[in-house]
């Protein structure tokens, strides 16, 4: 359940993909009502031919694995935190459910099925609207305490003395870069208003590389100031964990060839990891690992495969 | 091995400490000349009542724990990377010896013998010369990949636009606040040559903290520069591993009265934990928490007990 997007997957026991469907998040409805909404279509992909098992949802927040309880409370979606969602699919399949941070949940499809595959400490970062992040270590999630572990990448500070975040913490990775703050971020830039991107009904970075590859100079400083941030974000994060595989996913990696070498050079630069200290690749499965990492979960903790 | 003392101490097996001494690092002197200066001192704490049957080194750099080896270039002790100190021990003595970066071996200290008894989900933070970190998952050491994860503490990036630390990395929580840092940040304050601070020969954190509560404004501003570094990058740390107790150590924390409440606060004010999410404390064990943990680590890994 994304933040514009709820991508849908019928998967078998092996993370197979049957079939799929996406549809609009309708921001704003309550997590309650738009859990209803999506009977009809999860028993459209079922169809008479499959038997529904169990249900694993990605969710961006953060996620009491345990209780499968959303403790965020995330603004697209109301009142998820109160939210009974096991309840929902006791109530209409009687089945089991499963909920995890998406980005954990998308870690786990990468090291099952895509780019992490046969490596079992990851540190993976997926740039999208914000900045996700996850962590496995000895094949085995960094949950935490509170079940923030490895999750905030994107509220980590890298401005101690920075602008406060929508989050309540001071100059997070998501404040300096991130779609939600791009606006904002435009507007700091002396003689804004001459670029390309001000004349743009809503920002995205699509738009700032694709400008600033056509020689928008306040698009390219955007840009910029994009990468420095993911960077430092990045190394911090690879100095705290030391995986053997940093795994880039999200959106934002559409723009891949331009993305990932800067992170390399600035790694390389900057960070204390020798030489192929770490492996820095992009995602294979960006569209439905979350939905293969969720399968996992459900075999290793619901059926025991 | 710190930067300005080396602590000896003869331990039992039981992590009981028998005997102690101290002396001057002497700076300067190559890490093999050192180690050879050692050799009286250990000999004369072991006595002729004691027989000696490993030696555990806690030193301030990165550690390749499994080959006994320093791989960072620490320059209090020139050529730390190149001397083969297990080749030492076996030379003088005929026994094992272990070497692990100190703030993990204090970490071990604190966990089996201070105010981490009891709890397997532990971040170490030690305020001294620089700020030094370690985390213990699970009652196991994260180490990483390259024997990174976790140490880096001090080198992490509050500042992503900030001045190129001496670590070569942009914006160290030590570049903002370590007592090898003090002089170039109070030579940022406007109007510093009026602090008291400017007229001693080696700035340290207890004069600032002294001459801030003396009513010295240049004081307090570089109090509270290194109070909010601190915070930042600890709270950065906290996210990163969602431990159940933080242990604060090092020879700064003398003012913890100011120091802990500070801290505290700002994981209050400014992190995602909830309230009592994590335990904040001092380390019990300040001046041989270090020794205990290596005395721990000889016992595992080396006699099995």
């Amino acid at each position: 359940m994304g933040g514009t997007r709820i991508k849908m997957a019928l998967l078998n026991k092996n993370a197979e993909i049957l079939r799929t469907k996406d549809i609009d998040a309708q921001a704003g409805l309550s997590m309650e009502q738009r859990l209803e909404d999506l009977v009809d279509d999860i028993n459209g992909l079922v169809g008479s031919d499959c038997k529904l098992k169990g249900i694993g949802i990605a969710f961006p927040g953060i996620i009491d694995f345990e209780s499968k309880k959303i403790l965020s409370k995330y603004v697209k979606y109301p009142n998820a935190h109160k939210t009974d969602i096991p309840g929902w699919a006791e109530k209409h399949w009687r089945i089991p459910l499963l909920i995890e941070n998406d980005a954990r949940a998308a870690l786990l499809g990468e090291w099952q099925h895509g780019s992490g595959k046969g490596c079992n400490n990851i540190l993976m970062v997926t740039l999208g609207t914000g900045m996700g992040s996850a962590v496995l270590l000895n094949g085995q999630l960094l949950r935490g305490r509170n079940y923030l572990a490895g999750n905030l990448g994107g509220h980590m500070s890298i401005d101690f003395q920075g602008e406060i975040c929508n989050c309540g913490n001071r100059g997070c990775v998501e404040t300096l870069a991130s779609t939600w703050a791009l606006e904002e971020n435009l507007k700091k830039i002396p003689n804004y208003k001459s670029s390309i991107l001000y004349k743009e009904e809503t920002l995205s970075f699509k738009s700032v590389f694709t400008c600033a590859s056509n020689g928008d100079n306040i698009a390219e400083k955007l840009k910029l100031q994009s990468l420095e941030a993911w960077s430092s974000g990045i190394i911090n994060l690879l100095h705290a964990y030391d995986p053997e595989k940093l795994i880039l996913g999200g959106g934002i990696l559409e723009s891949k060839e331009e993305i990932i070498p800067f992170i390399r050079k600035r790694v390389w630069e900057y960070s204390w990891l020798p030489d192929s200290g770490t492996e820095i690749v992009a995602a294979e499965q960006t569209k439905y690992a979350g939905l293969q990492g969720m399968c996992y979960l459900l075999n290793i903790e619901i059926f025991n495969n």
